[in-house]
């Protein structure tokens, strides 16, 4: 028995995360799942983004699933940094792991690409760089004003995630690892991943290395996305360079991420990397296959790969199904993919 | 009579200023062009990668044109922190200044765009940020490593690049302004960038704005680029979008940029964005028109906007004219730019 702790959160993350749930529970029928009402209207309510006594009953679980947080009327920062990524530090989910494939079906904005061309692993670090919170502000809102942020990095926590991305591109046929980073201009954090990339592959002498600049890649993204099988990088650049897979492979709707604790000391948690949308709020119009697919990594990393491909095949025929221009309505893409599910198709 | 430095630089950045330089004598014939030898090459005869008597040297010039520097043989950051951020933070380079435009002619890797649909400005600020040099290591080489890296703003510096951007906003068609950032996380800096854009856009009525956090901004650029008209963002996110524009306006070959210092106190400079490219380096297969469109930057800084269009104009002749797949042969490229010049077609 699977006990999942559920975050709907705000927008449209309600809305997927339903839809994640009705597969759920025909892929895994042995779990429950229990909702925690985390988001905007917490924080209205309690003025509080993560209340500590809600945060010890989430530790309890085998794995959280979570919509999306953020709405308009809560200031910048105060959810992701006091929810999303205390969630992502607290329980130590050092492995931020973003696929990225071009589904059969799918348009990618690129002329040149062909459906099973792009198939990429973004592993982004997830604990560290600059979203550990570290900076200030002095003489705030006059004109000597001083703004800092700080990137946070560890040989510790740089060790262990280049040692997970390792593990990963060893499974995969093309074996191949590439870092991506600032070295030429960040020369404090970039020599310390360079130096520790190239001791920890030494122990994986099946793969094929390299090394690029995060503009360069940015670009590469862009113009020769089939080359990229495994890409291992900091917080801040996975950022950004999931989104760009995201653009070329269809679109956020579509992206899924495990941020994920290897080491099952705390739970793993499992998000589409959208956000929560308000101008499409309530219509029930966002595409929940990216929240679907992340449940679908939740099962991978429960032990049920058996289960989570058949969600992935569901996903998969719903996409390759879709009309061009088609309208997508949020519960009936769902109730097609749990329906797949359930004939175990 | 114009007094212009030139730093050719390594790899290609000797190739392809050669061929701006061509365009440059008979776009301006009124001046001087001197020569410096920086790069790899003085800094394996010096062990400087910018000797103190040269910067005054360069001080004394009305504008820079810089190739590219890198070379395998130096270590990484060296030459990229002691020669070209040094300049752009030594002379005040505070715009960095990179326009985006797909020419007609030029293909872009994105399916569906048009030439003329994509055009638009990048103003990356050029003096601080996680550009700064700011961070160190502890425990080098042990298993208690730490890499820091920190990002400084001032209201002072974030200002007076907002403001510089309106006011390039202003005298647009579309009028169109977007600060990009990351306020949900890099809450201090973002703060300040936030606030400091609020107040300085209220002095420009004229300017439709927005802000986008830089993750979307990446996709956005993939997937709607004809929405941009001018964006205006940090050190760091500046240097990632402006790949992105590169990649979707045809590549690196043809991104021009100019690190302007507007004040003009010292020199601006111009340089392709592109790197040294030690791969292609002494084939005479770059593509010099990045440079030479850098040039024609150049020109317009001098206050010799007519002369910059017609460069421009020889450019998008000569991009109008390339077959689709036909190799670049860079000193033919110059050749018939310059010929066009001398034309004043
Ligand atoms: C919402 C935000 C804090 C978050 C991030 O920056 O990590 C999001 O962009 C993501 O990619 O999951
Ligand atoms: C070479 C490097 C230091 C430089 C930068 O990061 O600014 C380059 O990428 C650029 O965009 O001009």
């Amino acid at each position: 028995m699977h006990n999942i702790a559920v975050i709907p959160g705000d927008g449209i993350g309600r809305e997927v995360i339903s839809e994640a749930q009705k597969v759920l529970e025909v892929a895994l029928p042995n779990h429950t799942a229990t909702e925690f009402d985390l988001g905007a209207r917490c924080y209205a309510r309690t003025g509080e983004a993560l209340p500590a006594s809600v945060q010890a009953e989430l530790a309890d679980h085998d794995a959280i699933l979570l919509g999306a947080v953020g709405d308009p009327s809560v200031g910048p920062g105060i959810l992701e940094r006091g929810l999303l990524l205390k969630l992502r530090f607290d329980f130590d989910q050092y492995v931020n792991l973003r696929p990225a494939r071009l589904w059969p079906g799918v348009n990618s904005p690129l002329a040149e690409v062909k459906s099973g061309e792009i198939d990429f692993l973004v592993v982004r670090e997830g604990t560290e760089g600059l979203y550990a919170g570290a900076g200030g502000v002095v003489q705030r809102g006059t004109s000597a004003e001083v703004a800092t942020e700080e990137s946070l990095n560890t040989r510790y926590g740089v060790e262990r995630v280049v040692r997970h991305a390792c593990q990963l591109a060893a499974l995969r046929e093309r074996k191949r690892l590439t870092l991506v980073h600032k070295t030429n201009v960040l020369v404090n954090a970039g020599s310390l991943w360079q130096r520790t990339f190239d001791e920890v592959v030494r122990d994986f002498p099946e793969l094929t290395t390299d090394y690029q600049h995060v503009d360069a890649a940015s670009m590469f993204m862009v113009d020769r996305p089939e080359t990229y099988d495994v890409i291992v990088t900091d917080n801040l650049f996975g950022d950004i360079l999931t989104d760009i897979a995201a653009a070329i492979t269809g679109g956020i709707g579509l992206a899924a991420s495990g941020c994920i604790n290897p080491d099952q000391s705390y739970p793993s948690m499992f998000e589409p990397v959208h956000g929560s949308a308000p101008d499409i709020a309530g219509q029930g119009i966002a595409d929940p296959i990216a929240a679907i697919i992340s449940a679908a990594m939740l099962l991978d990393h429960l032990g049920r790969a058996e289960d989570a491909d058949i969600v992935r095949r569901a996903c998969a025929a719903e996409l390759a199904d879709r009309k061009p221009g088609q309208p997508v309505r949020t519960a009936e893409v769902g109730d097609r993919v749990a329906a797949a599910v359930e004939k175990r198709m």
